[in-house]
């Protein structure tokens, strides 16, 4: 029998294999596979579904990580999904497999950070299934959310001349990460692990307890403005905006001096010896949204606070660039993190 | 700090102990933690919510599990609590932890059975998670459903001299995995592992792809019938018969001598020395629906084919009680599977 190594596919590879046929039959099914959550039509408003597998060894490292700051992270990286859609999150289930190691103080440290982020979002933890694990501790969330159907924003509506937004700064939360593997190996084995992380507050806190933007998503909704396309920067700004790219069928330009990058961030690259673009472009887990909206509310976009015009959108067979600082045009290509490639 | 080990909560204690202080505070938040399934309401027909959590050496062994089947269990059990809510299961999301003894043919066999499953129900697959895994295979599976409001079934609705009914009939997936496990153990290191099963088809069936009561509840609709309050069998017909007693504040009468088994399970218990009541109280993952319904439709209930009668409710004061075949009252108890028990 054929053996296939699903590390020559990759995760978007395997994805595509076994979902290309899938087909939606049901009337309240309106989009499927595909974008940052699914939307499904029961009457009334657009209901939302995203859904995050968190496993232990993969997505975090509990030497580094407190329980309350993942319970925290692992809500808010799901509504940011719900956000990337111009949604309202509502509801999630929680399900954990939960290892011998952990005590109930530890999964209650957990849930306190799960119950803080869903008082501060206005989200109701409506489920779940909790049960035993022989190995790592697993979490899968799925959050329910809520959007008006003229106002839902998907991947695939990017125009040509369209700009390119992003909120916030990128490449923290991986700077931060590297920050902690290297402390972690330093303390290797010492059992009262104190790094000095003085100063550095900014980057841990960007990997650990990341924030899921609504309040960009309430600004646009103010503003009157709706993307054309969005989506929340997850794998990194080149993976994601490909994404947009690839399913709006369209190119675009990007600048690299345009990228935002915090004091910290670059700091932390030059320390590491590392190309802060490449740390801002491919680093991931950066849950800022990443949106375009059409060339001509380009003067009201400017008086807006917290996002950054960084290219625009072209034809496709122009493809995706990179403008370096330098005035060349490069290729832009996903180096995302990505958890099923070949190492 | 203290440290509780979890093995002294159990499965239901931790849920108890993590979730009593969580309050439902979104408007469209109608019914969360503690029934088979969560409800919102984002107008229009209700949303009904349930996932599940399926963790390798927990919930299955690949050793005697095909991937097609175990796809198709995953999906037929979250629809299976759909149903026993009265609703209708629609969509389901997907998320799968991959380890690396997996090739892309086992997740496609994996996803073949899924979508078996989902064509027979009527259920779209409408995204999901996929990552790798460092230990064992894991799925995570949310179903998303729609019910009536005025015919949702809760645990809690059962009354006071309610008949007690119970589809299909119990103790044979129990049976089923027993015969897999002796047979493994049987066979262990042997690579051509090919027991012969004849005449166990129905136990092993049972066991590796049970389906969800969708007829049952047609059945029901057809005939006008609303029951007080429904369960499905994932635990056993003790503990699931007491989640309703506890959540209805009622008792019961169940009588030993209605309860159905069949006669492959009965023979399996025998040569097992079982006793083969036990198994069908506390072996679980029937997947059958057990359910309540006002005297009054005691006529009306026994020209339906495929239910029987099993017992009834009593008021609180009498407790949960079991009848045995030679009259004897006793107190019903739950010992059902519970994964997070001390062993």
């Amino acid at each position: 029998m054929k053996r296939t190594d699903i590390a020559t596919l990759g995760e978007f590879g395997l994805i595509d294999r076994l979902t290309k046929d899938i087909k939606l039959t049901q009337k309240s099914s309106i989009k499927g596979i595909g974008d940052d959550a699914a939307i499904v039509d029961h009457g009334g408003q657009r209901t939302l579904i995203t859904t995050d597998l968190l496993l232990e060894g993969i997505h975090f490292d509990l030497v580094y990580t407190p329980l309350k700051h993942l319970g925290y992270k692992s809500a808010t990286v799901n509504f940011s999904d719900i956000y990337a859609m111009n949604g309202t999150p509502q509801q999630i289930t929680v399900s954990l497999g939960i290892s011998k190691r952990l005590s109930v103080e530890d999964i209650e440290d957990f849930y306190s950070g799960l119950k803080l982020a869903c008082e501060i979002y206005g989200v109701d933890i409506v489920g779940g299934d909790t049960t035993s694990s022989f190995t790592g501790f697993t979490v899968s969330i799925t959050c329910i959310g809520t959007a008006e159907e003229e106002k839902t924003v998907f991947r695939n509506g990017a125009k040509d001349t369209d700009l390119i937004y992003v909120s916030g700064d990128l490449g923290a939360s991986y700077m931060g990460l590297q920050l902690l593997e290297r402390e972690k190996t330093v303390f290797d084995g010492d059992k009262d692990f104190q790094p000095d992380f003085a100063g550095r507050e900014y980057l841990l806190e960007r990997q650990l307890k990341p924030e899921a933007r609504k309040d960009i998503v309430n600004m646009l909704a103010e503003n009157g403005i709706v993307p054309t396309s969005m989506i929340d920067i997850s794998d990194g700004l080149s993976s994601d905006l490909l994404h947009i790219c690839s399913q709006s069928n369209a190119g675009c330009l990007l600048f690299e001096e345009r990228i935002p990058i915090d004091y910290q961030t670059a700091v932390m690259a030059e320390t590491f010896s590392m190309n802060v673009t490449t740390v801002a472009l491919n680093g991931g887990e950066d849950y800022e949204l990443l949106f375009t909206v059409p060339l001509h509310l380009h003067e009201k976009m400017n008086n807006l606070k917290g996002i950054r015009l960084i290219g625009h959108i072209t034809p496709p067979e122009q493809g995706c660039c990179l403008v370096t600082r330098d005035g060349q045009e490069m290729q832009l290509r996903a180096q995302g993190w990505n958890p099923l490639a070949e190492e």
